[in-house]
Parts: structure tokens; sequence; C-alpha cells
């Protein structure tokens, strides 16, 4: 328990202890690390300046740590360090901690309210990489473009899915607008269409973040990569499926999916999620290949984790009603990140601090309890977009997501009182009326 | 004619004036900008500091650009800041100019010779993206992978192909290591091979950086595009056909191509390149998609360069003999770097200062009067590794690159005297057996 007031059903409770970046509005606006509790976000550069975290720091070089626009200096310390100032930062507001209850200056001036603070990208991100490791959406998604009985492709089992991403265009706005490209639907169309894509869609993922670097020339591990990840985020894949459509064959997504990536800008710590890690699912039987032995991990190894992921439609006839419509658990994973990271570095690649790994879309068997399907893209919802979803009792319906609609993004692991989760990631649609030509 | 020797046959001719980031050997190694002349190279930041180049850079703010580790802030200036600095240095080296020929300190403090300084990566590289748009080799990689009579995309007059790769692994070294991989080649194997890669490639392509970048939500049009490229380089697209082949369906090339991209150290601008513009070739006959306007160039606009494109193999068994073996023109582009520029930001997806992108590999029909294939990767050459190419009169064959094996590009345009080249990019291939696991 801690002395500051964190509502039951937050998130952000003493056992999460995210990192983000924040400035305080009106003031100056400079940027600075921070962490969240309830619908308080704490200034780490103070606590640090008042040395409040300084044994924890031991023993790592360097200035400070968070007083600084991103957190990649703080990212690329040793995973053990990163550990300890968790640690420390948790003990201060732990209800047997007086040091900093009792001193109302530093209170004053560390704890602002949320709605006080703008909160920025967290870390700059050398390069974004996207996977597709769920089977569900393997198979779903597969499904909804070229009909029943399309198996995943014979590399499943043996290599996590993936393709480099657009770091340039990952943020976290809570607005977007919608991209204009060549279109050529799932139809037989004969005409490429030209202009706004009329096939946008989402695509609810979990990022992960690189911590400490890795070496040119160096592989990690599955049992040595968990140290290099610094923590996770949600991330919105948005996908224009028109434009994708066209130009993906053959050398993959390009500007149907790097026109924008939203992630939510609190960074959940592996430590805190530690007492959620789950097993993966079983290998896919009837695949010609077996797993290879670099990516191996163990028989009982949990590294994976029990994540709830809810999203919910705003429709723009009335934006501020929540429509729940799918909850899936990133538990379906059939990499884990270790893998993913191990995956990447085994051709000898560096991995750079800051660098963005997303998971692919979370869609997963039926949750437990749940009536809402539990599939992570309108593309599975709607099944290609020739079903256009029932949006819950709005008399609605969506085949894809229209200008004016939010799609927001919720996840968490655990109960009441003690939940560690991530937020919300909100994206709201714009027109791409508003698209500019240059001079 | 400058005041300054420069070789006849040097790509770097007064006409030239690239840049790039150097650091003088056992100096303390501070970077810098300059350019090159000859085997001479001329630290920028101190002529910047003596003031030649001041009238130059009047009215736009900011402090020293060549004073920098890289040369992002210059490149982010006004295209016409940009002429005018390149014209400056290039005054101060006509032989009609007395100011720095007749000043031996600062001759003797800023020239050096090449073989004096070391070269670096001249941008920090925000993103990388990779197009294909030589249809000879859109063509014969097609033929080599799946034989006789495999189309072009039907979206190829329409769009240029493109995926996004690694900004991390693009380097100026002249040492890659074989990555390690999963694959299965192009037979039908029953098993996937894992371990070093065993079709080794290499792709000649040439680099655009951009410049000015855009703002979010700003499509640029092919003719204001051409202001936001800085420049262009040399760019080895290595490329392990194995690894790429197994796991590049549906998502594109990953780790197949993201261990290693090399890049030549000095950037030519495209004042440089100006007097070799060239046109485009016609569209290809018979595709069902026409050219969507917005990519559309007027039909005499010249946006294509005449650049001779030679590749030799320095063979390991004889590292200091070159054999060339292919020479093609660049100018078989069919979509022009302006075209990319706009590609790219239509979506309204924003160019950051430093972005790369690369033109895919440059095959050709027959360069006029050369002997040599045409072909810009081993792929072609060696038809997907059926047929072993006869390298030169060396009495070896290679379908694909060995470890001791060296690569080097050459390209340039004009004649002697004034050529306008991008000097050599070289790649040294070492064993697999040099990578590290992680502790």
């Amino acid at each position: 328990m801690s002395w500051l007031e964190i509502p039951a059903e937050s998130h952000f409770s003493l056992n999460n202890t995210p990192l983000g970046i924040i400035s305080v509005k009106g003031a100056e606006g400079q940027r600075v690390g921070a962490t969240r509790y309830g619908d308080y976000v704490v200034d780490l550069s103070l606590l640090e300046q008042e040395g409040l975290l300084a044994s924890a720091f031991k023993g790592s070089e360097g200035g400070a740590r968070f007083n600084q626009p991103t957190l990649n200096d703080f990212a690329a310390l040793p995973a053990s360090t990163r550990s300890q100032v968790r640690l420390a930062i948790q003990q201060l507001f732990a209800s047997s901690s007086s040091t900093l209850r009792d001193n109302p200056d530093l209170r004053a001036r560390a704890i602002h309210k949320i709605s006080d603070v703008q909160v920025h990208l967290p870390l700059t991100i050398p390069d974004f990489v996207d996977y597709s490791v769920f089977p569900a959406h393997g198979l779903g998604a597969g499904r909804a473009i070229f009909g029943e009985g399309i198996p995943l492709p014979p590399s499943w089992n043996t290599l996590p899915m993936a393709y480099n991403g657009r770091a340039g265009t990952v943020s976290v706005k809570e607005e977007i607008l919608r991209p204009q490209g060549q279109t050529k639907a799932f139809s037989a169309a004969r005409e490429v269409g030209v202009g706004p894509s009329k096939a946008l869609d989402w695509e609810f993922e979990i990022g992960a973040f690189v911590g400490t670097p890795t070496e040119d020339g160096t592989a990690l591990t599955p049992s040595t990569a968990l140290s290099h990840i610094f923590g996770f985020v949600l991330l919105n894949d948005w996908s224009a499926r028109d434009i994708q459509a066209f130009e993906m064959v053959p050398l993959g997504p390009f500007n149907g999916k790097s026109f924008a990536t939203t992630i939510s800008p609190w960074v959940i710590m592996p430590d805190a999620l530690e007492p959620f890690k789950a097993s993966k699912p079983a290998l896919l039987e009837g695949t010609p290949f077996e797993q290879a032995e670099y990516l191996r991990e163990a028989q009982d190894v949990m590294s994976n984790y029990n994540i709830n992921c809810e999203t919910s439609l705003h429709l723009s006839s009335n934006p501020s009603l929540a429509h729940p419509i799918s909850l899936a658990n990133f538990a379906s994973a059939f990499f884990s990140f270790p893998q993913l990271l191990t995956y990447q570095t085994y051709s000898g690649a560096p991995l750079r601090t800051g660098d963005l790994l997303g998971s692919g879309t979370i869609s997963s068997d039926a949750v437990e309890g749940a009536s809402l399907p539990s599939k992570g893209c309108m593309l599975e919802l709607s099944q290609g977009g020739k079903v256009p979803l029932q949006v819950g009792d709005s008399g609605e319906e969506r085949a894809w997501i229209q200008d004016g609609d939010e799609v927001v993004f919720s996840a968490w692991a655990g109960e009441e009182g003690g939940k560690v989760g991530f937020g919300q990631l909100r994206g709201k649609v714009r027109s791409a009326s508003e698209l500019k030509a240059t001079e």
C-alpha cells in the first residue's frame, strides 16, 4: 500500500511503477522522466536530483538519467540497475516510507495531477520491427482475405513472421489522419483507386522496447534476451487494408502501414509483469518443420504474460460512449519477446536502445467468461469488410473505421488494488481532406 | 580547373564537390564535415570557422554546420542554401581564386591526404527504405527464382515496389560478417537449414538522402520533391538469398537483408549530377493499370541520371586483383527519386533529414560498347546459383560470394577531367564463425 491515494481500479498501482516522459502544461515544458500512480505523475528528475535514488544508481556511471527528454539513457543501463531503481521508486511511495511523504516541499514540486501534464514519446526509436506471432490472427486474416482453408505459412513453427516498420511514424498522438494511396481492395477490381483509404483498420499489439543494446555481430539466446528488454507499451498498428493489399506483393506492407503507428506513453517494466507470467501455446501439429534449436525455450519456461487486451469503439455519432468490441489474451503469443530478440540478432545484426518490436495483432481463443469476440482488428471482426460488425447496441455497423470514430485500447494484468496495466491508447481518425500538398 | 592537383581520372573533380564526414587519423579524432578533390580531403569546419563560407550561409540561422559529427544539420537547410554553399566551396578551389591558395597556414590545417583521414557515416539515418524500380532486375530476379515467363507484378506501372529496411545496420564498414539464419534455398528442400547463409549476395544500388524534411501530413509532388534530396551514395544491399527466400512470404524481406547494408562515404549532391540528367524508360505495355496522376512526371522531364555502375570482384585466392563482372546504367530507373519521395509522402507520412531511400538493384539493358553483363547482383548473374559465374580469366567460378571475397562498386558520370563519381564502395566478407553469442 502507498501513502499516495491510488484508486483500487487503477492500472497504475504501486506494483506497476511504469516510466514515461512528461512536461508540465503551461510551464516552459521541459521534458523529464516520470512514473505514474493512479491519477498522479511523479517527476523523477527531482527525486534523482535530491539524491533519493542515489543508492539504486550506485555503480552506474553517467549523469542525470531522468533529467532528459527521453528515457534512452536510463533504458540502456543493465537490467539489474533498472530493477533497483524501480524498487527504490516503489519504496519511496510505500506506506512505511516517510522520506518523501514528510517532505511537503518536494512533494509539491514533484507530484502532479495527470491532467496537469502532457505525455510525450518515451524513447527515441532508432528502428521499429513488427512481428506476427498470434496463430489466431494468422489464420483469421488469411480467412478474411482469401476465404476458408488457407493454412499458416509452412515456416510458422520455425520462425516468427516479421517486417521492418517505419520508426519515423511511431508516435503518442491521439489523432491520426486517414492516409491516401493506391487501392485495389480485395475484390477483383479492374481499376486502381487513388485517394483516401476506404478500408482503415487498427491492430491491437503490445510493443517491447529494447533497453541494454547488443553489440554488432553478437547473437542473443532466449535465456539472455529478457535482460535486454526495457519494457512494454500498447501499440496500434494502423493499417489501410486496401492500400496494403495492392502494394504488398512481393515485398511486404509499406505505405498501407507506415503512415501511422501509435503507442501508449507509459512503459511497463518486465519486473512489474513478472507475477503474470504464462506459458506459450503448444507447437502446431502438421507443419513440416521443427522449431530451430537456437530459438527453442525449455518446456517449463514461462515467457508469456497473461494480459487482458480490450478494444472499445467510440462512434463519431456519439463520441463519449464506449462500445467494447473485443477482448483477447496476450498469452496466446506463439513466440515470446525473448525469442523475437533472439531471432533478430541471430544474423549478427545489433539491437539499439529504443528499438521497438511489435507483437503482431493479438487475437486469441475466447477469453473465459467473456462474450466479446477475441479478435484484434477489423479485418477479422468484419471478415475483410464483407460482414460489417454490429457496434454494441448503437444500431450502427462498421466494416472499417470512419472519420470521427475513436479506437480505444486498454490492457491490464492482475486484480483490483494491484493491477498492472497500460492505461489507454486512444486514436481518433481525422479526414484525409486535412492532408496538405507542399509548396 | 583548380589550383589543387586533381588527377584527370578522379571521380572527385572540381565539378563534383561531394560532402562527407572525416576525422584525422591519430589525432583526437573529432568528426567534421569535409569535401574531397582527387586524393585530398578538405576540412570544411575550418573554412567555415574562418568565415570563407559566410556569405553562402547568409540568411540561414544556426551555428556551425560543418563542425558536427554528422551532416544532418547541413542537409536540413533549404536546397538553395545547400547549392550556394557548394558553389562557394568550388569557388575557393577554382584556379582564379587566391583566398585559400595564398593562405599556406589555413591550407596546411584544412587540406589532408585521403590516406591521413578516416571516413565515417555521413548522416544519422532515422529511416531506411529500399525500393525496386529497375524492370530488368524485377524480371531477372523472378526468372532466377521461378524460371522463365514470370511477369512483373500488375502494380509495376502504377507504384514503385518498396519495403522498409533496418536503419541500424546501415554503415560505411568495409567488412561484413556472413549472417546466419534459417534457410531453405530455392530447391524443394524438406529440411530447414540453420546456420551461416550459403547464398550470400550483393545488390548494386544508389541511395538518396533526404535533406530538407517534410511536415507530418504533407505530401510532396514530383516537381517539389527534388529540393528535399540532399544527395546520393552507392549502396550495397547485401542479401542472404537462402534466408530471404524462406522468410519473405508474406511480409517481405527481413533478416535476409537487415544484417548489413553498406554505403559509400561521399554524398554527391544533385547539382553535381545536373549535367548528366536523362529521361525515364517508357511505361511497360500490357500492364493493366495506368500510372497514377499524383506520381506522373511531364513527358519531357529529365529526372533520371546517366551513371555508369561497375562491379568488380576480388577473389579470396588473389585479393589484390580486380575482376570486373558487371556494368549497368542507372538511367534505366523506372521511377525517379523525386517520384519515390512523392510516393512515400502521399500517405501523409513525413520524411526526416537523413532518411535513406535505396533505388533497388540497378540492372539495365547492355551498356553500349561494353562486353560485361549489365546485372546488379549474383542472383541474376548466376541465375539463382544454378549457373555459376566464370570470374574473368581467374579460372574460378562463383554462384554466390565466399568468405574472403571482396565486392567493389564504382560509379561515375561524365568524362576524364570533369568526372562526377562516387568513388568506390568496398565490402569484404568475413566468416560467420566470428559471430559471438552473448554472455
